[in-house]
Parts: C-alpha cells; sequence; structure tokens
C-alpha cells in the first residue's frame, strides 16, 4: 500500500517522529492519537487524519503500537533510503551544514561542499569542499540528487541550473530569491531573515 | 487601516518584497499583478488576493505603482519598526546567523549571542557571544523581543523557558523538538533536517 501524503500531512511527520523517538517505549507500547496531540499541541482528528496516510493502524482504545508506528513514518519519509546531498556555498551557512549530524536519521549522506573561493576550498569535519567546477563530477560520483544552496542571491539561480543540469532533482535553498526551475524539479526555500520577519509581524 | 493578514499570505510577502526590490524602476513605475504572478510562478488571482492585504491599490489594466506596492509590504511585515534579537547557542549555524547580513532589510538588528561554553564566548562580526548566565540582563538592555535558539534538542526548552522569562515574545528555533510556550508567545520552527527529508519524499 503507497498512498500520496498531502504536503501540510508530510511537513508534521517529522514532529511526530521526533517526539516518538525520543519516548521510552518497549515492544510492544502503545500511544493514542490523543497523548501525541497534547503533546505536539495539535488536534486528535488532525493527528488521526494524519497518521492514516502510514501503513501503521490505530486500533480504537488502544492506539498505536510506538515501534510500528516509528517505522511506518520512517517508511513515508524515506528514512530506511540512503540518499546523497551537497552543499554549494561553504561560507558560514554552508560550513554549519556540512558540520551538522542531524541528517542522518533521515538517511541522508551530506557528501561534499562546493565553493567558487580557494579560501573556503577546505574540508568540514571530514567532508571535502570542491571547486565549483567539480560540481558536475562529483554529484555524478556520488548519485546525489539532493543538494542545499547556501550562495548570495544574486549567485542563486546559476548554480540552480547546473545543479539541474548535474542530475539534481531536490533543491533546498536559503536565497532570498524565487528559483526558475522545470516541473520535474522541486525546491524548497528557506528564508531565514523572512522567518524572523514574519515572526515579529506576528508578534506585535 | 490595518488588516489582519492571514499567515499564508504573510508568508508570501518576503518572496513579494525580494522580487519587486530587485526591479529596476522609477518614481512612478507600475507593474501588474499579471507580471508579479508570472515571475513568481503564482497565480494571478492569488498575488491580488495577497497584494489587497496591504495598503498598495492596484489599478485596474495599470497595476501597482511600485514603489507604494514595496512600501506597503515593508509596512506589512514592520520593515519600518527597528527591533533588536538575540541568538542563543553559537555553534556553527549560531555563528552563521550572527554574520548573516540579511536582517537588517526587515528593520531587525541581530545585537548579541550567548553560549554555555567559554570558547564559544567570543565576538562575531562584532557582536558579542555573552555567557548564558547574561540573558536576561543582555535582553533587558536591548530590550529585544525576538530570539534565534541553535541549541541541541536537549537544552531547547530550557533555553526556551529562559527566554520568556526575559521577556522575548517571538522565538525561531532550529532545534528539532516541539517547543511548549504560553499562548501569548509565537514559535515558528526551521528543522533544517526535515525540509531536506520532506524534499526527498516529494522527488522520489
Amino acid at each position: 500500500m503507497k498512498m500520496f501524503v498531502p504536503l501540510t500531512t508530510l511537513e508534521r511527520y517529522p514532529d511526530y517522529l521526533n517526539y516518538l523517538r525520543d519516548l521510552d517505549y518497549g515492544e510492544t507500547d502503545t500511544i493514542s492519537s490523543g497523548a501525541i496531540a497534547s503533546a505536539l499541541g495539535l488536534g486528535e482528528v488532525l493527528v488521526r487524519k494524519d497518521l492514516a496516510f502510514t501503513e501503521s493502524v490505530g486500533k480504537p482504545r488502544v492506539g498505536y503500537v510506538i515501534k510500528e508506528l516509528i517505522a511506518a513514518l520512517q517508511g513515508a519519509l524515506r528514512c530506511d533510503v540512503e540518499k546523497n546531498a551537497v552543499i554549494v556555498g561553504a561560507g558560514g551557512l554552508g560550513r554549519a551544514l556540512l558540520a551538522y549530524g542531524g541528517f542522518d536519521k533521515y538517511g541522508i549522506n551530506m557528501v561534499a561542499g562546493f565553493d567558487c573561493d580557494p579560501e573556503k576550498q577546505y574540508d568540514v569535519c571530514g567532508k571535502r569542499v570542491y571547486p565549483t567546477e567539480k560540481l558536475a563530477d562529483v554529484i555524478a560520483e556520488y548519485g546525489a540528487k539532493l543538494a542545499i544552496i547556501c550562495v548570495p542571491s544574486q549567485a542563486a539561480q546559476s548554480v540552480c541550473d547546473n545543479l539541474v543540469a548535474a542530475g539534481i532533482t531536490g533543491i533546498l535553498t536559503f536565497a532570498p530569491v524565487v528559483l526558475k526551475v522545470k516541473e520535474s524539479i522541486t525546491v524548497r526555500q528557506v528564508d531565514l531573515a523572512a522567518n524572523l520577519a514574519i515572526l515579529a509581524s506576528m508578534t506585535e
């Protein structure tokens, strides 16, 4: 059974997963949708709907077997599939992400970085930072499909074009510009300054 | 006129603003909702709806005066109001954000960082990194209302509690845990690894 999971649901799966993984649970321990909802500050109906897209089946008055639910969420997020990713732009943010250990739990290996500045082409936590000209070769070598763009805005579109030409199909970008890509490529943008500005607008 | 702007609309305002600011425009130049929609890959009706929440009024067959629209979007995002923000956790990500220049355009001054590790208590781009014990004093001194949490997950809730106690009302957190706060506090979470995992699930 393989279901299409709506994006808004998929975006909540890491929260469920982080919460469940931190619990102290045994082989057959269960948890109710109400307990999950309360811990995450979500509505119980929403939680039940979200989890209905997984392969884990909740039972009335018993709930979900925690171990099964974790496996189902990991399956939906494809944590069991090893994926290689690269980072373009080895400035402060790029280097911080190369050093970040949190990608492993989703089956993502951050394999290499790239920068056009020779002074930034040094290893970070054992990960090599290559000159940008090596982009296509290194991506092909690792079979990477995922990339993070950490370059300044004015360079982001051309980096994006090069990544797509090299076979990347999923791009996470921190540059505050809208990237133009063909339909088969998925882009997610994280605009850090905008996030803080929106927060400020909401907390007036 | 002050309207309530839905969050999904507010979240698109930085994209409009970044796009318009990059245009080469004169005092009275105009732009149509269609042109904006096409540049950003959005529907024209959506663009018109989004911009209807601003104080800028689009005219049929003429469009919006670019300069006015920028001012209206800046007003909605409160870019004209100076706001002080702090960062807790001066590891790689925290230091990268202390050095990041992109907050200015939203009127946000990143004034200081904090870390419990004496080895990380050194200035970054002229911004002081204080010992965490100084949190309440420094936040009070700057009247900061915004904070970014860049500490490991297990420390995030206690840092969050200390920030709230010190008067912070808006928190951007990178820790992959759901923070518990009272209703008057706004939290936005950016889970970098989860973002990449979601991207991977979408690009199978």
